[in-house]
């Protein structure tokens, strides 16, 4: 694997797979064809060389590791690379070896497989939303009315629904598909500037190649060599860095749901998921745990890029390198935390009754708003907070529910009595009354989601 | 001063004032002033409680140090001034005192107050981008055709124009200026959720009052209360910190080519700027340094509101007051950085001599790729290469300009003096001719600029 | 006040003073006293011309805010200070103002001028630390064989003593305390090294004038300027970051043994401190708030620090500037944190019932390792699996206990019942006995840690 | 390669190497063989065991990608590699089988193989800072003496020598060398804690077991388990952020010497060395570029460990494990950047003529201070003042020297010259004069940092 040990625990295969080092080479290799070809195409070149050199621009046919040794060297990896490509032309057709890379620059290989490989990860990433957002999209309609408790200050405050909670955890998942889309669209251009950006060796064909390239290879033709004005491309890294974040908030609630006190949540567990040989009561939440663990690195790693960007004059010495190192880790752990979340969603256990528990352990306190509310426009509000604060001492010396004793007291008091209405009174303590307005704005929030959803899921942005 | 003495230092006095207590108190009561007057436009409140208790919602009748230290004991800013202003307007009406901050939370007044100085924030950058565009504008149209050293890995490379490296530098800015109004739109929302998000106590009323608090204010109504989900809000920031890295971009470029032995640009100098009164040869480029430390400091101010993303359940603990305070240092390094910036572009000095110079004093080897890919034409590809890689040892040991080596062997060969043009030649070592290409490209991205400048300039986006 | 609002309500006012601008300029003028006086006593200047300088090297009789705004354009806040020095002295005595600041540079005077306030804010770390220290110790002591969840992946594991988890939080402050003096001996050193770190100025002069001006302040002596050799200094810049996460781990926990569905533990509540008008029930951990945001924001400024240590030739441009400002955050997070949690732990709520109540709903399994080791003896290990592995079903789903399971079990098997000790087996399920192993090593923890707070305790090593 | 290409190019083969997947688990078997034994010779478990357990502890044994993939279900690498550990035992042993990774935890297991990992990556470390101290050492004795510009702000300051310039940079790398040591003493010891850190299953037979695989392991016995207390562990790190740091600003001197424009610096070239074939004057600062890219990274990879420190009661939730992944890059970071310098610095071309001509492009203007100084002493400040900045004027105006222009200033005027000793005037100007002192501050520090070298050579502190 070309990821360490404890960065493979984190990831997922397939996004490995992406940026292995046999498929950013493979993406260098289309970048040398196509550039080839598009030369070909203009004249520049004979169409036989061109045929020539799209033939060996084979990942299978180079010894890889010998490539990055050789780069090291060097000082960057198209060195080797062009060398090598040049050399095994030639094997073939000598004519041909003259014209590979013909007015290119290592830059212009390198950060076009970035930009090549980077759209199948943004693939990955959409296609992990899309089916985190269906997840999340089923729950919430289920659980559009469930009464669960809003903490704030991780402390119970009041009463929500966990369709409203599911709600405000899709929603960013949805912007972050829009957002990615957008910074895409312009980031996933090509990078065709020569030795410094002029694309002078190339005369006036400079132009026309770069676009025949950029068709070649379905990518957007640059408004100017990007080698070192790095914003577009940077915009886009921050945008995975959102998703994460979205992702480490989602997986922050999740954990703290699931913890064994509160345990309204549960990741799904079985077939050696999150166990624990010596304790058996143990359900260890891994899914939150790697999103977790992704939410915690990525600003590290949108940091650097960031770092990265003052790229002098017109190539970068240390920065450029570096962020080409610091860019896959923004999306392995993207998608390592996507598919946890996934796992952990599509088989989700939700204990409603649990979350009963819980709102009843707070002996109706989490409603004392509500009712104060009432009793002011009932009995005038100086008697109202009066009554209440009495009452609420003693819930919690008595442990008695707040509804309970407000009941009693009233009942026993005939003028209260005839200006309170108890009925009234008692649904202000009903859970299920209380998760009414989540319900309500949930329901309007889903479905402007399962618009814009329906919209993002009509169109396919990264297939070339 | 409301920022640190060596914070100050690397800011503008604008900036800070955004940021200052005062004004983030004063928006905090502009948002009270707006809900009361939206709540009785509602009929959710009296009309004349609206009018006292806007009429006390001003920062200079508060004793502001005394509500930042009772605010550290409550655990919010908003704790302290929603109970001075109840006791304030209890002084002049004690039925109106009861309908303050009604429905609302403590995270609602501040999110929101801190939108409100965001987006004069954000008017300040505005300013200082179409200000600095502007300078680098014109330099490009002085400068389009002068050629200049393009540098690679921080060594010479080939001839540029100044003018195409000028419209490298002004495209990152007009794409941060549309950048930031887009995220904008997005980002400058209301924040009124009420204690969990839901506006429960606010009954049917909560949309149409945020409706209206919204119109007060000149804010974007959110789709739903932000206040543990932060995706758009970090967006914003994101795009100041990426606007601050193209700034750092520049900054490098300058602060390298105003080296004293380079010393093709110079900050302006006089009144106190930049010098050293021991060292009376000096001339500290001061304004890069701002902008270098801008954009070193606020990779990590980017980062610690990516960090601070995961805010439990519906209010965050911890996490939520760490991002209000890491959000104005990007704002104050920004402004910091264009302000330094735009005083320095508005007085630089160009050193055309210079940059011939620095060209000459490579003795023509930057043109050898030119020259060699002339002379494979014309005598053959291993013959041209066999003679230059020749002439190329003599320039490094005896100091000759390879023009002038090219010239005498060609001139002393009578076969060579028959297959090659001289005159041709020449000009590949001329660098008016060896900057044309730079020149045209730079030509057509400054006319694309200047249209998307002029659209940006007939809009006023911040304006309330 | 001198840091923005937000800053300022997660931090103290002690520590803002530390870093007050009037404070560093204060510490700035203390240099020039002392260079001036040292090069007087080595015979370099008149005796009269020092006490000259000394005399008016005051803060008080300077306009601070005038400075720094002088100093943004002068890229230096040093140079106006010595300007305007050099004129105040001049006033008195005209010969004498042509010795102020002799060989020395803007860099010496602003470095030790932060050394010195570095100074007083270890100062107040060092006193939190001990406050901190005493209360955990104390509590420690009271609750040595408390038993208490541990937990492990924020789920309960097994019974540990909460005097072991005292002492766990409690170690890593001693060494932070020890860490943090060892650095600052060697980091809070003069800088004086004139324009480019040579003192060439002063002749043979430079080593004795530093022996003297170092001595006058209290600080060591450099083995070399260290303008742009920063080492030394991000080394205590480091420690306080480790700190800070030392007290973050602390406040994580707090925080989550706070929840209400926990309730292990509260922070003090009254007078203000973190209630909620509306929702009675409410007492937010205002503390572990703070000390939260701390931990937050902290690597972020401990980045920065590292990020500015490629600092350019003998002065650095930028990274050296944007340091300066990095430093202070580092110290006011970090008190913030430690008054915060000094301020919880002088009244923390530890509630004994409350921890044996959440072992007790865990219905026995918490023990089931025990227990499978101990009848493994009794009745070998294929047996007593079996046996757990069943009733460890039968506990989820019927909600009885394990070790009331077991007895049953057991008595209804008179095999059993002849092989197994059930008073034996009792025991295990014992949280008492359960949480011996922990109260015997935090007592073994604690005699050490007690020690070594003493040895510190006994010195004080940041008086001057 | 187990890390990803672009990383690969940065680092070195023998670092991948320490903390490959294999190495990573072998470790993890060292240490479950190493228990093993401990608890055989405590008599806690049958010899025989031991030795079965002992005897299949081998990484080699193992499919480790099939171990990388279990673990990410189960949410620990250390389960699945336990398992199969087990596994492999009972073919050979049933009973032995029972006794594998007894009273132990995952977090045991994999903190210290990560411990064992990390001990080799520090020899690595020290090797690399033992030779590249060599080669400063070498350099500074060989140009004590030789004279350079010092730069300040990147602007031309004054006249130092190479010699103290290169003790500059070795200062730190001798620091480093000792403080990793340091920490290292602290940090590398066993974790030993059982599911909880009170390792309650082992009875009384905790400590002296951990003491036995602490011996066998050649690691320190920790004062407490330390799952969740990591400041121990993050101070490590933190000294390999600094190293690299310093590193980094060793590269950017370097760099910018190294530019076509100043050329008193080369790195070594040849051999595919950083050369370029378009561009034959190109000579390319590929060291200089590794170790840059190093400090750019390192600081964020370094805030990613504090940021990791708030880990949750026994065993952090996401934390930890972004922890591990994130420790190796701090390493394979330094030791890239160390080995590039070495290499640079084994072959570094110095250019002494370039060095004196760089100063005599000054014109003597940087001998102004000196000279005003010496003036001054001789015709009075205010006529020393007056001339000098006359003169000051036309060398810029005219471009001459400013000591030949005052030679003929004092030459053509008989007062001045009866009263200035012209050949001491000459000497202001002449730069191995002005490099004196420097030269002589030089030769006392390398003479302290020789003896603290040797100490250092003389102990191994990382071998087992």
């Amino acid at each position: 694997m070309s990821v360490s040990i404890f960065d493979s625990f984190l990831t997922t295969s397939e996004m490995i797979a992406v940026f292995d080092d046999a498929a950013v080479v493979d993406a260098m290799f289309r970048f040398e064809a196509a550039l080839a070809r598009a030369q070909a195409d203009e004249g520049m070149i004979p169409a036989a060389a061109a045929s020539a050199i799209a033939g060996v621009c084979k990942a299978e046919l180079y010894d890889i590791p010998a490539l990055i040794h050789a780069g090291r060297r060097a000082g960057s990896l198209a060195i080797p690379l062009v060398k090598e490509l040049t050399r095994t032309v030639a094997l073939y057709d000598e004519e041909a070896a003259r014209h590979v890379h013909w007015g290119s620059t290592s830059q212009d290989v390198i950060d076009s497989a970035m930009v090549l490989v980077t759209r199948d990860a943004l693939q990955l990433l959409d296609d992990g939303l899309a089916e985190l957002s269906g997840h999340l999209f089923k729950l919430a309609q289920d659980h559009l009315a469930t009464p669960v408790l809003a903490r704030t200050l991780m402390q119970p405050a009041q009463v929500t629904s966990f369709g409203f909670k599911l709600a405000g955890w899709l929603a960013p998942l949805v912007r972050a598909r829009t957002a990615l889309r957008a910074a895409a669209e312009r980031a996933l251009q090509l990078q065709l500037g020569g030795a410094v950006g002029t694309l002078s060796v190339m005369k006036d064909k400079g132009a026309p190649v770069a676009t025949r390239v950029a068709a070649l290879l379905g990518l957007r033709v640059a408004d100017a060599a990007w080698h070192t004005q790095r914003d577009e491309w940077v915009r886009l890294g921050m945008e995975v860095a959102v998703l994460t974040g979205s992702l480490g908030k989602l997986a922050t609630d999740l954990s703290l749901m699931a913890q064994g006190e509160i345990a309204e949540l549960a990741e799904p567990s079985g077939n050696g998921r999150g166990g624990s040989s010596a304790m058996p009561h143990k359900r260890n939440p891994v899914s939150s745990m790697i999103a977790l663990a992704a939410s915690r690195r990525t600003p590290q790693h949108a940091a650097a890029l960031l770092a990265c960007m003052d790229q002098q004059h017109e190539r970068g010495l240390g920065n450029w390198q570096a962020e080409l190192a610091e860019w896959p880790p923004l999306f392995l752990s993207a998608h390592g935390a996507l598919r946890a979340l996934n796992d952990a969603f599509a088989g989700l256990n939700v204990d409603r009754e649990r979350m009963l528990a819980n709102i009843a352990a707070l002996h109706g306190l989490v409603s004392a708003e509500s009712a104060s509310s009432y009793l002011a426009g009932a009995i005038g509000r100086p008697k109202a907070h009066a009554l209440l604060e009495g009452l609420t001492r003693r819930v919690t010396s008595e442990g008695k529910p707040l509804d309970a004793l407000l009941r009693e007291t009233i009942e026993a008091d005939p003028q209260l009595a005839s200006q309170v209405d108890l009925h009234k009174l008692a649904t202000l303590f009903d859970p299920a009354a209380a998760a009414e307005p989540a319900r309500r704005l949930a329901d309007s929030q889903l479905q402007a989601l399962r618009s814009r959803m329906a919209e993002l899921d009509a169109t396919q942005p990264y297939k070339d």
